[in-house]
């Protein structure tokens, strides 16, 4: 019982991301063009500011240390979603949460985790459209500082019109006719744009595998409270090759990042879809 | 089939708006003092911080920009809802988010759209109370940079006890005693202050017509996830003088500002109110 | 009829309050570093920041000072519910809805309305579970900068691991059942770290009365808009000694400061759950 750590002794790797787990707020410290400093690996776990905000925590809130020590540190290496997923899910809440002081360590950590910048520009592009475009404006500034701070340059990006992949005519003809026939007398641009931008273009572009981008739309969704439109992306996200076993991951995952409530609200309507699968 | 812009050769005015939807961000790499520069919309298209956050995005995203050039800028263009009421939709949505960055490139514009300035004043009251005082605090700080910037004093703004409006007593004794009815018990001080703050003040206040107030409180709602809130608005909307039309435009405005999945769970909710009252 | 405040002058501390209300935006103009300055009681209401954010506001909206005037400033009198508490449900609503620029004026009082810095401490670490961690991160980092301002140190803070509270084993075991039963096999992990980190841990620590900690959960659950978990919440609350006046109390203050819409959800399912209590 109780959320220490458990026996063994942290390598020194888990140490170093339990101290970053630490530095969420440290952006919040820093001046705007700090971003450019102490970015690439081998100095951002010496960088001072990480330091100094672990001792930020500590004179407000030492339980807290306790917990990015324990439970939260052990979350990273549970089994059943890598660490590359994880931070996949992460950096979906916090755009759609629009949480853009944390978003600076969490881009690095995506990075350091095997998250590529083309994968990361297509997340921040998918979610103009999932969370607001305001939400991705200010993603793509905090994104523009962690490139640079590691020279990802123009050649590592997704072009803006790529060859797309191709189009299961019969799924997006169902689904348009769907929607068309719910609501397209309320609001026929929104059908419009629903078909023509994001099921035949955003949703085919190659830089993010189907799976990724269902995974980083979920976790946006539950992240967001968006439980209403779960039932369809989850079952979506499934046939695009997630698993039941990294779903139930990816929410626990986002208990700690999106909070408890999120997570509760949408655990029952995953659950339905699960069942509802099997049969 | 597809989102590039379609046919003819866009105005330079056109030209230069998909250009100013690209600043979004650019708040974000401005000093707090840099609201004042730039700010007249014969300077502000040449000044080189806009010019900036163009690269930004496309250093990060070069898709965000071709959507914003295609279909978010093709947005604004749409009939059925005026520039003037897309910066009233639009601003609603940023206050209700709490998009502070967002605010100053579109109070801006908004103003360059024909929102007048005590218009804006009143919806940033308004939306005090239909999302929260602290969010109406932010808004205040943007709009004062942005008013300081064009000179807009005190005389353009409405006074702070106007002669009220005439109120429909019928309706709103109605309105009173259903929310009495309901919740008057559970927390009798919501109920006094929804009449005497909100329906016999607030919404009488003459400086924003009542289709507009309600048009902005229907984009807030809409834009926060509140759909619980939106039938009640979209008819009170509706009897105040706007047309399915233009709220089927508004919603597909949202969909890029506050994103598709509070779009697509405030569309059945529209419809339901639009269904009915056809009967 | 009206908002106007009625009657009797306001006293010295009247006026000082309603004062600090009208400074919600102060931060937005302060440095990073400015929380140092002239955070103490005496000197605050003298801080020239102060009254240049009133001036702010009337730039903008001059209504908004009428209402901080009249019936925000009222709000904070009202019987049923303390000052104390009232920071409480404040500070809640603030960090569920991230709002940090809100909170180093409302971290001060708080502290002034008599909430301990222990108990600001563990507000802040139970909503990194009931939030979001990042939302807990960025309200440390305004804590820090208030404690500092008023020389509070590590002697004021709980431990990061205090004996614990006793468990009420029967109820506990009821609760981990029912969640198993739920959502055992859809997410094991949240059902692990939910008993072992929240129920076994996090709501047993004693430097925040249950109460107090029901207090705030309930409060940042409305203002975040998560009805969803309000039974469950507002019943423990309830056992946990809260009267159902001082719930519907903090209901009506939230509607100020989560806005009404979020409030108007919340209160048909406030009704539900105290009409069954009483059978």
């Amino acid at each position: 019982m109780g959320i220490e750590r458990n026996g063994s002794r942290p390598s020194a790797a888990m140490a170093r991301r339990s101290f970053l787990e630490l530095a969420g707020a440290t952006a919040l410290a820093l001046p705007a063009s700090g971003g450019a400093r102490g970015t690439t690996p081998s100095t951002r776990s010496k960088d001072p500011n990480m330091e100094r905000t672990g001792n930020d925590v500590e004179t407000v809130a030492p339980a807290l240390k306790k917990y990015a020590e324990g439970p939260l540190h052990d979350l990273w290496k549970r089994p059943g979603l890598t660490p590359r997923d994880r931070s996949m899910v992460t950096l979906a809440a916090l755009i759609a949460r629009n949480q853009a002081t944390e978003l600076p360590h969490h881009l690095n950590l995506a990075l350091d985790n095997g998250v590529k910048p083309r994968e990361i520009s297509e997340v921040i592009t998918h979610l103009a459209f999932y969370s607001g475009w305001g939400n991705a404006m200010a993603a793509a500034a905090a994104a523009k500082e962690a490139f640079a701070g590691r020279k990802i340059g123009a050649d590592q990006l997704p072009p803006a019109s790529p060859a797309l992949l191709p189009l299961d005519k019969k799924a997006e003809a169902d689904r348009a006719a769907r929607v068309e026939e719910q609501v397209g007398k309320v609001a026929p641009g929104v059908v419009q744009y629903t078909t023509d931008v994001l099921f035949r273009d955003l949703w085919l572009r190659p830089d993010l595998a189907p799976r990724d981008r269902s995974l980083a739309t979920v976790s946006a969704l539950i992240a967001s409270g968006q439980v209403a439109q779960v039932p369809y992306h989850l079952n979506r996200a499934m046939e695009n090759g997630l698993t039941q076993e990294q779903a139930g991951e990816a929410i626990t995952h986002l208990a700690f990042y999106a909070g408890w409530p999120n997570v509760f609200s949408a655990l029952p309507v995953a659950k339905e879809v699960f069942e509802k699968r099997r049969k």
